[in-house]
């Protein structure tokens, strides 16, 4: 590391006020915190039981009943609760406030005396806790409400969860361990390592630190502690009747010790979240060797395991990696939450090292799959993020049945949704980075920043017409001039050609690239104006050769955005469509679609399937006919109707 | 019906003499025959174990042990003791037919004194019959026990399992059926409905047609037998722990009646010996609403859900078919067992109707998926026949774990390799049909035939050089001048462009051809010959563009034989292989590679992957080289070390 990490931009130092994601933000704060509420409280009809709070008043003996829903359902609560949080800091709600300090006064009620808090052991198994670590995520149900506890803290200074968690992680620091009293074990769904770096980070309490870093270094090594406990607990499993065959350790990383690994495998979300608390400690511990294997395991997702959308996790099968430059379209996985993880991953790992790909990935995560995953009303979500739909395939091919061609209102397994919500509703992180004398702008997405740079107050108002158009305007606040450099990220989809502009004056980029950013070293006045041309041209992208789903077919982008075909404008069997390689692609703003949005237009073919009848098979004959298509941003499919959709196409 | 049903020809009637199936025949015998009885006997080291002698020996009292391998594995030993039949009807063994006849009277001895067979209830839950008709393969093992019967007596007259088999049915007989005391069933995995239709056939007896007409009509009526058998099991499975979901009928084509059904649906194994006892029964009843269903669903399955191998049941999960055009090549099933039970129901609708569709499905299926099921030394099967294979997905990808890259010994479930066998020994029944005038030749295959034609002897020597050229010659012998129509397949592949000569004399083909056959109406004299040459030249074939998998693709095809690139020829990574649509074609005669083939040489392109580095994705450059590529036939692929495997090529 090169002791250039730069800090956490805390959600009070920054207010969005951005044309595409300040509606995001507003629909998070307006409709899906209040209509995820809905559905934790069982108010939506049609939609699968939650559960949540009904276990909650169950488990502090206010309520009749038993456990319902998931082994982790209170990590549902605890994440809505977290980015009820967010939305607090940044939109004040009385009225939203009270029902979270409710919330958390229930929460606390159900904590057992000892600190213990898990409604699915309280209510049902209440003598068998921490005896299937691996499979029933009681860790990662603590880590998620240790992540809502900070959340609260810092947005309204509230201690009572923030003090309720810490009894909770000053008891599993007593039961984990490695005395000869203490389970030498660590969680089954990683995610308390990267809320205990969070905990430590607002207590200050080294204890919480030493305790992610002994789940991170204790994972992996041999015996395994899994293996140990499968036989202890006579080979059963919470999921299945009988005996089960011996825990599969790639499937949550515990097949080597974490710091060995340089290959992503097994559940794509708890790779993530492992790979974000490790970097957290690399940072925070200078842990060098550390550092090396999160930079293995970047390069290995980034550049062999991640769709164009960045989705990660390309089978269904454990939900999981499978191997390098294995990205099937139709049959993939790339779960929302996966690829939430993976710009937690990078913003981390941006934090080490400001370096341009990072955020390059953030970007492409959020403007594609994360947007696309929720309905453009917020109500409706998808787990399953795919990039070529046939209604038929979903409905008939068994292969194809967890890729559901329409967003779903809530899922008894419902991780993602209030994922979507926590990250939206606090976006103000990712947009800065500051350090001793920098100031980063990662993202471009309108927004007013005030930080301290080297002891002084900075003020910068950035506006900006992403995804639209590439105009980036920042303007610099001060209340005397001040010498400190600000840079800004040069995207990789602008291929280098950003123009750059200082009050008015053109300024050569070339040369003062570095890590990606350009990075203007000066001393700014009150009113300095930067202007960031990026041009945005739509254009066709192709992938590795090596990824045998994507042989022979390109993708259309427009700036950070991936565009698809819909059947709804572009007829059924969107795979006999072709695209020429020189083909003429033309943009055009259409005001009248989802509120105004950038089009692109092609002339294309289709493979003529008239001629065939019934035949199956014949020797070949070129016929196909020239077709014009309208490809629209992926992440707004799937929002006019149930229809077929396509990013790769077929390349003549 | 049109009254031109044509008969059966028995083994005894033909003799093979061919360059290439002579060699599979005796490989049968001589290899496959004894290394499966090896397998029966569990003396094959390394291989799972098979266990079905052994349980026959248990269920006679005569050895200790519990009940082994799947509960249809009796139908192993049937499929086995039928080939041997159909090998004995060729070629006499007296020491094959010595221990053919000591299985026998072993099966007989397990035999319960009722009639029943079964030695997975004898054994194990003997007053558990006829509980689970559903999942347990109680009249499944029946029809192949049947099916051997009728061959080994055809074979040698020998009655002994003949009789044995008659005391079953007239057991099963009673216990299913109308009457109020009687099951009112039928079969869970259908097959003694064909069965049933042999044994009416040797032995004259109308009950037997009566009961495979009683399965087939009572299938798919409401109330659902199943339904209610599985309530009144209390919803328990054979196969798993715990209660299960209501079985999804569709999976054994018990949905709806079976008359009413069109499309096929379900179990792709249990869907086609279902359609070949509804064509035999249609034509030995006359019951035209049940030919039309036969119509329907041949349609349906040869235009809509057929690989150009042969292949049906694209997906794994219930090894079943899936929906129209849904063809994938990597995920596919397409097992062995269901191609050789499309080749029994095109024979029962050839039977019916001589139309060339008929055979060429046969012959599609034979050269390609049949033959390269098996390795070329017969003692390795592929259960599962892939268009597209890479053995990294094999290995990594779960959805690709069943698609084994190298063929397997034995499998625990080993349907497929007697099967293999018991069609090649059968092979010479096949070839030819006769009806009141008319001798039809329906595959090349060199070989002698001797038959009567209107009461009159007729002998016809053929002589092929398929699939290696499409010189076909056939003489005649007679003992005195004949008045018959010869009829000569014109396959599908030679685009009408065949040749016909009759003693040195060439005749017009296109105005003699009937229903895809040449019909040469003379009187035939002996020793006349018939020249019918067939173009057989190497051409791209395209599939019809609603097939999603195969979109901008060609596969190579040269006659009967489907082609295919494979790693050891053409290096790794054979997505990134295309081929120009007006690609030169080059056929090449090897004679140092197994045997002697004709292989296909093209220039081809190949993306480049050296220019790429780490990158994932990028702008599109069109960079590939010329390459050569080399494509040998399918059904040789996977006989010289683990490696990809591609049918289906990108074409530009």
């Amino acid at each position: 590391m090169n002791g250039l990490a730069t800090t956490t931009i805390s959600l009070h130092q920054v207010r969005l006020d951005d044309g595409f994601w300040s509606n995001y933000a507003d629909l998070v704060r307006n409709t899906v915190i209040p209509y995820q509420w809905g559905a934790l409280n069982d108010d939506i009809p049609d939609a699968e039981r939650s559960y949540a709070i009904h276990n909650f008043k169950v488990a502090a003996g206010e309520q009749d009943g038993e456990f319902g829903g998931m082994v982790f359902q209170d990590s549902d609560l605890a994440k809505w609760l977290e980015a009820v949080s967010y939305s607090l800091a940044t939109h004040r709600d009385p009225q939203l406030e009270r029902i979270a300090d409710e919330t958390i006064s229930l929460i606390v009620r159900a904590q057992q005396p000892d600190g213990y808090l898990n409604t699915y052991y309280t209510i049902k198994e209440p003598s068998k806790r921490w005896t299937n670590i691996y499979e029933c995520h009681e860790l990662y149900c603590a880590g998620h409400m240790i992540e809502a506890a900070v959340a609260y803290y810092q947005a309204t200074g509230k201690r009572q969860l923030l003090d309720a968690m810490c009894r909770f992680v000053d008891y599993i620091d007593e039961v984990f361990g490695q005395n000869p009293n203490q389970i030498k074990g660590y969680p089954g769904h990683q995610e308390i390592e990267l809320a205990l770096v969070k905990l430590y980070q607002v207590t200050g309490e080294p204890r919480y630190l030493r305790l992610s870093q002994y789940f991170i270094d204790e994972r992996g090594k041999a015996p395994s502690f899994f293996l140990e406990e499968w036989e202890s607990r006579g080979r059963q499993s919470h999921w299945h009747a009988g005996t089960t065959v011996k825990p599969d350790l790639t499937y949550n990383q515990s097949h080597q010790p974490v710091r060995e690994q340089d290959t992503a495998v097994g559940h794509a979300v708890r790779a993530v979240y492992m790979y974000t608390a490790m970097a957290d400690l690399a940072r925070l511990t200078g842990d060098e060797e550390l550092y090396r294997a999160c930079l293995r395991l970047w390069e290995n997702i980034t550049t062999k395991q991640m769709y164009i959308t960045g989705g990660i996790g390309s089978t269904h099968h454990g939900e999981a990696f499978s191997y390098a430059y294995d990205l099937p379209n139709d049959t993939i996985y790339a779960e929302t939450c996966a690829s939430i993880g993976l710009i937690f991953f990078a913003q981390r790992m941006l934090q080490i090292e400001a370096k341009s790909e990072y955020a390059d990935v953030i970007e492409r995560a959020l403007y594609n799959l994360v947007v696309g995953s929720m309905s453009l009303d917020g109500t409706c979500y998808f787990y399953v993020n795919p990039l070529e739909v046939v209604p038929e395939a979903s409905a008939k091919s068994p292969e194809k049945f967890h890729v559901k061609a329409e967003r779903q209102k809530w899922f008894g397994c419902s991780c993602c949704p209030p994922n979507v919500a926590r990250l939206i509703a606090s976006l103000g992180q990712y947009i800065y980075a500051v350090n001793e004398n920098t100031v980063f702008t990662n993202l471009f997405i309108g927004s007013h920043l005030s930080v301290k740079v080297g002891g002084d107050d900075v003020e910068l108002h950035q506006e900006s017409n992403l995804p639209w158009s590439g105009e980036v305007r920042l303007q610099v606040a001060l209340q005397a001039p001040k010498r400190f450099t600000l840079a800004l990220r040069v995207p990789a989809w602008c291929n280098r050609e950003a123009l750059l502009k200082v009050n008015g004056v053109p300024v050569s980029v070339e040369e003062r690239v570095d890590n990606g950013y350009v990075k203007i070293y000066r001393t700014w006045c009150d009113e300095d104006v930067v202007e960031w041309i990026l041009p945005m041209i739509p254009e066709l992208v192709q992938a590795n050769p090596k990824v045998r789903a994507n042989a022979g077919k390109v993708a259309i982008v427009r700036g950070p955005l991936v565009y698809c075909l819909e059947q709804v404008d572009n007829g059924e069997n969107l795979g006999a469509v072709s695209l020429a390689p020189d083909v003429k692609l033309e943009e055009k703003f259409n005001a009248n679609l989802f509120g105004g949005i950038v089009e692109v237009y092609a002339d294309a073919y289709r493979d003529d399937e008239l001629s065939w009848g019934n035949a199956l098979y014949r020797p070949l004959t070129q016929n196909s006919q020239a077709v014009p298509v309208r490809a629209i941003p992926y992440y707004l499919w799937g929002n006019r109707g149930l229809g077929e959709m396509l990013v790769w196409i077929r390349c003549r």
